[in-house]
């Protein structure tokens, strides 16, 4: 196990009508003026923007609203943000909505005290060293982005998709209310699911030995998720189900999985190009990437695949281990398309053509090299999307 | 799954030679003058205790000593060491040790600001809001003290052994290097199993429906404990296994396996008894108590036990469910005489005619009733001590 430092100080309060304790998290944490920060209007519409906004009228709390954050979120958003937070001199910003949402305001969060341009803290050209306190009503599970050190966004110009990590990014506090998540469209939930199981993956493929209990929560953490996945498929308004999935999404990627171990990650940055150029959705273009990473890599790591073929997908051990590795991995790839994601290019509009461009863009933004568990170069990446297009669908 | 809230904002730092990072920690923290707070020597004569004060020299940062704690800590000391941070102008705590000096350094830290008898607190007549704060250099894996909201303290008149929980007990800084502990001596490293191990199985014997997440995180640990206490047993000073062994120690007691569930703690209760009245190690006497409350306990809720006699301890599923929970019970007495426990009185020195003062003492100390999966009275608690009068370890 190597050594780690771990600190989660979100405060996470899980349930139902959690979300009218809103007012009162803000005032607790001395919150004077709120941005509250959302999307494209499903907040509207189901009314919750209106319940958060009586709650924090009630603690005379004042706000100024800006809405209209896209899924793979981009910078121009972020510098609306950075500069209205300035103009009305915010001092908290309340993300409502999921990942795409909570990464833009953690970036606006980061990009206010800061004077020189935001991007830097995305490009490694400056570290975060301040940024403002940002609270969560979480309305999707999937990125984990209420409780984790993560930011993804995306530079308009350039088509650059950009992860950051920084301790500055973990939320004051989260909302949580699992039935705000029943009336999600069976697509969108489906994408939260491969989105959580994918934060596990990248880091239960590791070559750090001696990392029993992390091994053990990883899988408790897939095992949940698969098993809560086919409930919600068939009863989409199943609270328990809905609230499982919730958490899991939370603890796939606030860091508990990956403690004191290496991670891999070649997976996400595979996908964010995909999600940068062709606008997927990033839940689907994972479950179409992550077998094809795992075919490419499983022959060098034939131990690991195996044991996450008997025990994350029930497979018996067949006399020949190979085999039963590609069992696993068929088995992964047939419980995406089961819940109604994409396993190939085709589906997702990518042609095998793209690849070029996918490739000349994954060299920018990794530099040329990704991955841990095994090492991938340019040429490696071509092979994984290769193997992309031609996954099939039975 | 019940609604909740959870807030875990310790920073842990694990891992190899971590403590040479204390002088760091209490310097980003602001500490002026620390109170060093230890047991009985050991941390003295292992040289931890000189490598600690160094470091705080190195970095300028005064310091008073108050070694002396003992197993199951005691008010006298709780009490000594508030007078010493006034008359010192103590402003951070540091404990170095285990779980007790851990305790008996919350108990401090909630006495000091406050100008009534810090009891008062143990007692429920007055809420804690506001302690100083409390870092902690662990050197025993057990009590998870490290990581969690509470404090066991025993008020020595009266043999009075009470627990509280507060949000304001989770320590500022807990730093965590697992070769600490490759010479703690197999009774202690025993005692240590057998208490994270109960600090699960208090939150996975459960009533509350809906909670697969959590049920698999419990199974996770347990499954993890066990595998590593095997190894340790005949292999002391393998790094990996103390390591998984240590950070599972708080991941058992810092709420995320009970989040959303209801939480038994009636066995706790039943072992403290012990500890107050014989000054029996509390990981020996919760291993004489688990079995005995499980026996007791189980034919009411078949199927959770015969899920833990599955999972946990492999038994196959016989065709009796009863069968299959006894011996799923059985095995884990097995397990714990297997590492060097006792699991009947006779063994902790505790006779049979003891039971009326244990059951007396009880009654004062719970209100004459205690549990969560089944409510407890006094009789249920005397057949319970009976039963642990039979075990045998065969």
């Amino acid at each position: 196990m190597n050594n780690f430092s771990f600190c989660s100080p979100t405060e996470f309060v899980f349930g139902k009508n959690t979300e009218l304790q809103c007012g009162k998290l803000l005032k607790k944490r001395g919150a004077g003026k709120v941005l509250i920060h959302y999307g494209q209007g499903s907040v509207v519409r189901s009314g919750l923007l209106d319940r958060i906004t009586s709650c924090l009228q009630d603690h005379f709390i004042e706000y100024v609203m800006l809405g209209g954050v896209q899924p793979n979120p981009t910078d121009d958003m972020v510098y609306r943000g950075i500069d209205l937070c300035r103009e009305k001199h915010i001092d908290f910003i309340l993300a409502i909505g999921g990942g795409s949402v909570i990464d833009s305001a953690k970036a606006i969060a980061a990009g206010v005290p800061y004077m020189g341009d935001f991007w830097n803290f995305f490009e490694d050209k400056v570290t975060i060293n301040k940024a403002l306190p940002v609270g969560v009503v979480l309305t999707i599970p999937a990125a984990g982005s209420e409780g984790s050190v993560s930011s993804v966004i995306t530079k308009k110009d350039g088509k650059l998709k950009r992860s950051l990590w920084s301790q500055f990014f973990r939320p004051a506090f989260a909302i949580m209310n699992p039935a705000l998540t029943c009336t999600l469209p069976s697509f969108q939930t489906a994408c939260g699911i491969a989105d959580m199981m994918a934060h596990v993956m990248e880091r239960y493929f590791s070559r750090t030995s001696g990392v029993s209990l992390t091994d053990h929560l990883c899988e408790a953490l897939l095992q949940t998720i698969i098993q809560e996945a086919k409930v919600v498929m068939s009863d989409p308004e199943n609270y328990a189900a809905r609230a499982n999935l919730m958490w899991a999404g939370t603890l796939a990627h606030n860091g508990i999985c990956g403690l004191g171990r290496e991670e891999d990650w070649a997976t996400h940055k595979l996908e964010h190009e995909l999600s940068a150029l062709y606008d997927v959705a990033h839940g689907a273009g994972l479950a179409v990437m992550f077998p094809a990473w795992a075919r490419y890599v499983a022959g060098a790591h034939l131990d690991i695949f195996e044991k996450f073929a008997i025990k994350i997908w029930n497979i018996q051990p067949l006399g020949d281990k190979k085999a039963t590795v590609l069992q696993g991995i068929r088995a992964m790839k047939d419980f995406f398309v089961s819940i109604g994601l994409p396993v190939n290019f085709e589906q997702i509009g990518v042609r095998p053509d793209d690849i070029d461009e996918l490739i000349a863009h994954l060299e920018i933004n990794t530099g040329g090299s990704l991955g841990a568990l095994m090492k991938l170069n340019m040429a490696d990446a071509r092979r994984i999307y290769t193997l992309a297009t031609q996954q099939t669908i039975e």
